[in-house]
């Protein structure tokens, strides 16, 4: 029963992800959805990337997932990028009508255009946005050192559909306890071709390599 | 119509949340449902919980939910205490009924007798288990400094329905950026009355005056 009644929604879900994922290419866009853990550094690591893609004439926009009116959206803006607020009144992820009207907020094909990267910011959660497709041609899943090196393990969901890993928060390695091996080994366990970088955007370390690998799967 | 169909799932679980609290108050046992993001300490917490009622003479007991396979449970036994696990198979937070088993499984009102606590330990997720009674009588929040100060009002599902509030890993105020004082005021606009700890189960910072107030909300 219960199978019955949420087939056709994540059906209808997967078919406006096909026509997102459409647009996006159609303008020249890569849609990355960024999933995260609360307080992983989803924003600032999305913030490194925009300049990033700038400094090579990308272009870079933000649709900024929140489940609680917030003005995330804004602090991209104030840094020169255009970016849109989605929030989802409680929901735990965004799904692919969400983005479907972001897209057309943010003038996609218009003001809006590539070659360059759409990044969805989804919910802080490792959970729910895992099963909803949104029109992506990147997963970025964003872990962070304070969590602990078993996450990938303990919340596969979200770790075996990423394509890209960003370990944040590494200047913090001395400061807690966490084994990089087993981050590593556990992550394997789980999804053995994603690409990992280890980064802090505190300190910049990692940052041009993560990004550098993101332009260069842009312009492919 | 979606709410149609959701309410009389809820409902069943109230019911069976009012049962769940009714044995644990037979028991003479405190239900503590603990909620977090995921790597917020909410294990270790729990560990230090129990030693510290364990010192004052008292029972304490654990239901250690994971979204994964997972042996948490474990940990907890080889410290003494008993202990049982709740796989959700990918499911984003326990419910009712997955508790009423395990307090089955952990011989509530047998083998497991108060004066004393039962820890709820949920799926590491700041939204969804926010929606969903257990038989709790007291509602945990462990947050953690390197989530950063923002995440009462970003998520506030969670920090509302909360007792208590132990902000954990204060041992890393040196390290990141975080304003204690923009803490307490996001998590007053969304909960005026929740008692509040500064805690690092690192350096045992707290632990000791989090575990008092605990105590004597269980002897009331």
């Amino acid at each position: 029963m219960k199978e019955n009644v949420g087939r056709p929604i994540l059906d209808e879900n997967d078919r406006l992800a096909r026509d997102n994922a459409q647009k996006l290419a159609a303008a020249g866009l890569t849609g990355v959805n960024v999933l995260a853990s609360p307080g992983a550094g989803k924003t600032s690591l999305i913030l490194r990337m925009l300049e990033y893609l700038k400094s090579f004439g990308l272009a870079g926009a933000v649709i900024e997932g929140n489940a609680a009116p917030s003005i995330d959206s804004e602090r991209v803006r104030s840094q020169g990028f255009p970016a849109v607020q989605v929030n989802t009144g409680g929901g735990c992820h965004l799904d692919a009508a969400m983005v479907s009207h972001a897209l057309l907020e943010l003038g996609v094909g218009h003001a809006v255009r590539g070659p360059g990267a759409v990044f969805i910011e989804n919910i802080g959660n490792l959970i729910c946005p895992a099963g909803h497709r949104l029109g992506e041609k990147i997963t970025l899943v964003v872990a962070s050192v304070p969590e602990g090196d078993d996450k990938p393990v303990k919340y596969p969901a979200a770790f075996t559909i990423a394509d890209l890993v960003a370990l944040n928060k590494v200047d913090l390695l001395e400061s807690v306890e966490f084994n990089p091996d087993a981050f590593a080994t556990g992550l394997r366990t789980v999804n053995e071709s994603c690409k990992v970088f280890e980064v802090s955007c505190r300190t910049d370390q990692g940052i041009d390599s993560l990004a550098d690998w993101l332009v260069r799967t842009i312009r492919i």
